[in-house]
């Protein structure tokens, strides 16, 4: 297994970011390149829930990863070991987010033209990457049990702009005070039209229907363009 | 139990933040008001560890305390509710971290003159806050078994400003991956002077030690002030 690419990604602060985010949600419709916006907090399991999503999807469509960190090529190193797709390292030199500039450089190091989906992990935050249009076609969000269900209450924006939202680490609902009927109603405050997913990457419940619905998403999408 | 009072903190993006943040940590040296940062994911467990450390304390030290989030005043009352001692909430404005500036508004908010310990809860973020001089005289951070002992390698200027760890939800260790040994080694590959307390603020484990380590530093610089 090569080690994975590390491609140091800058901002331009000059760029007009929700421009640059529409061009390159419109080009890539055009290309039939379905990008997903991962984002959530620190260690709620993105790695572990994409590497999962990927080994079961991987013969049906096409799949590349864009791992963002601050530091370490930790996880681009677990998804090339883990699921053998093609992975990149984004490192963002200390920025809390991705900016759509940013998402772009990272994903022509992929080789985007090859590929049906592509997985951008954001920086592990709340706050500021909900802040930034990546130009994802998708945001998904990760919302683990251990955190609690009121998540969607004190971080309002990252779950406004999320089109679904993952509910992950769901094996471990009995040891958490976690209520997922309540959790399901703050997402829903937030966002009315959020698709809720819970599932544990762990254990696997639940993420057949998860996969299932990832899976006719982006045959539709790359169906009509290409 | 009143309302606890909102303050909506703003920053000033004229102002020195370095320069602020040692001049409020001279003049609470002076006054005897140690100002303890708490930063962490969202979710760790940080107004539950405040509120047992806070309810094992108040009859020895006086404590207030400051709850920043963007949105929401959840954990000023739960704080309010759970110790009665003064709580009051920093609303941010979408902000990702409190500068000292913030910090000064809030401060001045809790009556500081009164308190012995003075304890900001910053908005639950492993990135921004890191990077922002609060004035505190010192920076705790909460790493929670769930997120996994990986967090220092990902976040790395997290761990190099604070001064203590809490490792917290130890009671869920035989449900997580989560070797204690490799988390120590990785806080202090960060910063080889941090103090590290493994507990649990749900079942009570470790705290004592904790909460004896803090008293003294309390009572050692307000006794010197005073």
């Amino acid at each position: 297994m090569p080690t994975p690419r590390i491609i140091e990604v800058k901002e331009s602060i000059f760029s007009d970011n929700n421009r640059e985010a529409d061009l390159m949600r419109k080009e890539n419709k055009e290309k039939g390149i379905y990008l997903l916006n991962l984002m959530s907090s620190p260690g709620s399991g993105k790695t572990t829930t994409l590497t999962r999503t990927i080994n079961d999807l991987k013969d049906k469509i096409k799949i590349g990863v864009m791992e963002a960190d601050i530091d370490s090529d930790v996880d681009a190193r677990t998804i090339a070991e883990q699921t053998g797709v093609k992975s990149i390292q984004l490192h963002t030199g200390g920025m809390c987010h991705l900016t759509a500039a940013m998402t772009r450089q990272g994903l022509e190091g992929l080789e985007p033209d090859e590929l049906d989906l592509a997985i951008l992990e954001n920086v592990g935050n709340l706050v500021c990457p909900a802040e930034f249009d990546t130009g994802a076609q998708i945001s998904v969000n990760i919302l683990s049990v251990p955190e609690g269900d009121d998540k969607p209450l004190k971080y309002p924006l990252m779950y406004q702009v999320c089109d679904v939202v993952l509910i992950n680490k769901i094996d471990t609902m009995s040891v958490f005070d976690f209520d997922l009927e309540k959790a399901k109603a703050n997402v829903l405050m937030r966002n009315p039209k959020a698709k809720i997913f819970p599932l544990s990457a762990k254990t696997g419940e639940g993420m057949e229907t998860w996969e299932n619905w990832l899976l006719s998403e982006v045959q539709a999408f790359t169906g009509a363009a290409k």
